[in-house]
């Protein structure tokens, strides 16, 4: 017989990126996806999860011409099935979800999902191969009500989390405002549409690239600092005006309102500040800008007056203006201000799928960046109308608008604001000093927890006490619990504050320690209210 | 230039063995694994999410002999990590998890874990591809004292989410009583393997077989009811009848109790009564079973007793039963007795990994199968201990334990209990009688969602308001506010109690129809406080 070569051991390892997540990180998260569901909840939306596996047809990303169709989703071929891969966001499982149920569902449609996506992309620092989205769409109606919603829902969900009033802005757009300025520039139809790609692909880059980038691609195009060279759109220089008066579009209308006021916008005009909605309790800070009702109510109608003039007599641009007035008043009469959802040109959202109004939820309070530079927190939501996705399936246009939240970017701005992440108490330790008496701790810890108190017993080899407290001190325990023999034949126990503990240990002199004692002897009888009473003390 | 061919449709389906789950399916799956958490935490667990994909080394389903190494896995090609796969459950994970970050991690490591997991199987009826799974383990100590709490844990973990005590049982063996009474029948040893397996699987398939089956396949096999023949161990007579003697330790303790107590045990022995653990509150329901706390001590006793002697002088198999001893004493230290965690010989666990004690919760109601007879609604969660999967990566013994929660049966168990799953309320519905109002209708969702309520608009065409009540009806909604142009000049709204209607169009004579109105005008100042007055009344 051949000798059975004997496998290697397996690494240890997760796939590149991929990772794990541990204790607060996985709870934090889910308590802030059961605050968020709670929002979506309240405002109709029913919760929906979808398949982790999408065939590849419905996910849309079938390649015919290449042997794998991988490309951005993590696919394998299935015996029955063919192609399958896993799903790379929410929406194209929305689309499949409503075109297979939609006789059972009701119309309009209001939906929730919260859960891992897979791209198979190269990872990078930071960016992952599976993430979390939170997405909340409507699905089968046109009303831009619909949109409103989302806004509105979109800015009680970060407050709801933890991020005050005056640190964010959902800033609105229309994709066919977008549309009626590229007719005015003369780029719309068929055989224009690989400039429009080089147009549209520039102005989202805006915040990367600066206004000269974005007019080096609207041009001749864009040498990059490693010497790549971005071809641009080649648009004649009348062409290019009509593009760089939408990117600049805050610009010129602060300084119209500016020359009106006389003085500078945002610091004048201060007479509505009745009709400004109250902060609600507990969720204010200052205002991270200082515009006031009035002056919000001045700026959106500028707004609309600029993008208005803009389009010209395009007609899809003059309905994306009015499209975006309707959107104004209805949260305006919600009590939703231009201080938490305003409109803003420079909103264009990448991807191709959006046909109406955009949105994007931005955090505008500063952080410090890898350099130690300043700069605003930035995006963490986005969405907008899409009325196509479902048509793939049914051949019958059903209107569908939504949002999705960047789960991971909104926890690490909670965890800026210290909204969470501050150390997680761990359990009580219930310490053994003889093995033998192992029954006697548990049913310490069980009376602990059934008095609601978080705790354990040490299950480690019990030999070394020191391994015991370096135990609790890993684990982040508040209390240790001790009770050797002589305890026992007294019928008390040895109860060890260690958040104390720490603290005298770093700041106290020896006359304040030998004065604060860190640890209590108390009858067995009174091992749980003991604890109670240190634990009140750190809550 | 050729002319392009048009794709077909996709198909609107979930690849088959996949599914989705809608509303209250997905609500009150995280309610119940929110619980779960809670009891899990209170015990000094901490959560882990590991990823989803891992390689295929790591899964240890590596089969070097065959091109895709996907059996029962669903697997791929990475470009950069060769083959990885979807994880077929929570346990490897967590052993590569421990391997990779044993040094950060503490020891002992309690952790638990919940969500989807993946297997490449046959689907079929109620039988998918991607299902729950909720795990707790226990993962650096070989004390039994971690098994123990563990099935303490289970015990806790049940009543939280609603199965009242007495509707379950968590049944331990422990799988060195099994290796002693193979030991014992002269099956242990490397060249006995195959007889070993045989035997192992008829045992775990008793429910199934029933005695005469196993016992068949004792012999020399077994031919089922479609005509397939299962090969058998073909153990002499002795050696049979010790295994069946294990087989039929149940029956063979109660009788030997019986003639003991000279009446039947069960019904005699009433004097421990006042030792029994008292129910917590709010969860006692009459027991399933009429054992009292004397009668407990003496069962495992018994069976401490049997299994002792048919285990002979094996020492692995008096090593088992001391471990059950030893389990035992500490859970009724802990105030948990055999009216809820009891030994039991029968409890075999079909995975290879297990190497110490084995248990499984078992809820003993019964409910009525796909044919109408009535039978125990059965296993719920099971696990054990493993003592050999982490070393497969770092080459040392780390001994582990814990178990794992058939999530989509406990939810059904939580079902037919009639704890989840009554019909679930939906939004108050603003109904649209003039579409330029739309201001007006979204003001009074704003104002109903700051109370608290869940409320929506109606989003879809308005021309027909009869469809607008259906889709109220469809969303199971409680009430429908409607505002239209008399209203709107009278200053008030109707709002319409939706579940009295529903009942008086059930159930009304004409006369109560006219003296219990389901319909109320009320000014509009007045409309949340009047919705929550309906609302308070159908909670």
């Amino acid at each position: 017989m051949a000798k059975v070569k004997k496998a290697p051991r397996p690494k240890a390892q997760t796939p590149k990126g991929f990772r794990d997540y541990f204790g607060s990180e996985v709870s934090e998260r889910a308590e802030m996806l059961r605050a968020i569901a709670g929002v979506y909840h309240r405002y109709g939306f029913e919760a929906l999860e979808s398949s982790a596996v999408e065939t590849v047809e419905a996910l849309g990303k079938f390649l015919p011409d290449v042997d794998r169709p991988n490309e951005g989703v993590f696919a394998w071929q299935d015996e029955d099935e063919g192609w399958v891969a896993l799903r790379y966001d929410l929406t194209a499982p929305l689309a499949r979800v409503y075109a297979q149920h939609r006789n059972d569902l009701p119309t309009p449609y209001r939906r929730y999902a919260m859960g891992p996506v897979w791209r198979n992309e190269k990872p990078g620092p930071g960016r992952f191969r599976q993430f979390y989205q939170c997405d909340a769409d409507t699905v089968g109606t046109g009303s831009v009500a619909a949109d409103a919603e989302i806004c509105a829902m979109l800015a009680d969900t970060l407050e709801v989390v933890g991020i005050p009033r005056g640190d964010y802005l959902v800033r609105v757009n229309n994709r066919k405002v977008l549309n009626g300025i590229l007719e005015a520039a003369g780029l719309d139809g068929q055989d224009k549409a690989h400039e429009r790609g080089i147009v549209l692909r520039a102005i989202d880059k805006l915040d990367r690239l600066g206004k000269d980038g974005v007019a080096a691609l609207l041009g001749k195009g864009r040498q990059d600092n490693s010497g790549d060279f971005t071809s641009g759109a080649n648009l004649s220089a009348d062409q290019a005006e009509i593009i760089m008066r939408f990117v600049n579009a805050s610009e010129n209308i602060t300084q119209k309102l500016n020359e009106i006021a006389g003085e500078s916008f945002g610091l004048s005009i201060k007479v509505f500040e009745d009709a400004a909605q109250k902060p609600s309790e507990g969720s204010f800070e200052p205002a991270g800008n200082s515009l006031d009702a009035l002056e919000y109510e001045v700026w959106n109608g500028a707004v609309l007056d600029y993008l208005s003039e803009l389009v010209e007599d395009s007609k899809v641009g003059q309905e994306g203006v009015d499209e975006l007035r309707q959107i104004e008043n209805l949260l305006a009469a919600q009590g939703y201000f231009a201080d938490r959802i305003r409109l803003d040109p420079s909103v264009v959202r990448g991807l191709g799928y959006y046909t109406g109004p955009v949105f994007e939820a931005e955090l505008t309070f500063e952080i410090l960046d890898e350099k130690g530079r300043k700069r605003q927190f930035g995006s963490v939501a986005g969405g907008g109308r899409y009325d196509d996705l479902v048509k793939r399936f049914t051949g019958q246009a059903v209107p569908a608008t939504g949002v999705s939240i960047g789960v991971d970017r909104l926890l690490a701005a909670l965890r800026e604001k210290g909204r969470i992440g501050g150390s997680v108490q761990g359990p009580v330790v219930v310490t053994v000093m003889d093995r033998d008496r192992m029954a006697d701790y548990q049913t310490m810890v069980a009376e602990l927890r059934n008095a609601g108190i978080r705790a354990e017993v040490y299950l480690g080899n019990p030999k070394n006490f020191g391994n015991q407290l370096k135990y609790a001190d890993k684990r982040n325990s508040p209390v240790a619990v001790i009770e050797g023999g002589d305890e026992k034949a007294n019928g008390v126990v040895q109860i060890k504050d260690l958040i104390l503990g720490a603290k005298l240990a770093q700041e106290a002199t020896l006359e304040e320690w030998k004065e604060r004692p860190s640890q209590y002897e108390v009858p067995r009888g009174e091992l749980v209210a003991k604890v109670k009473e240190i634990l009140s003390q750190w809550a």
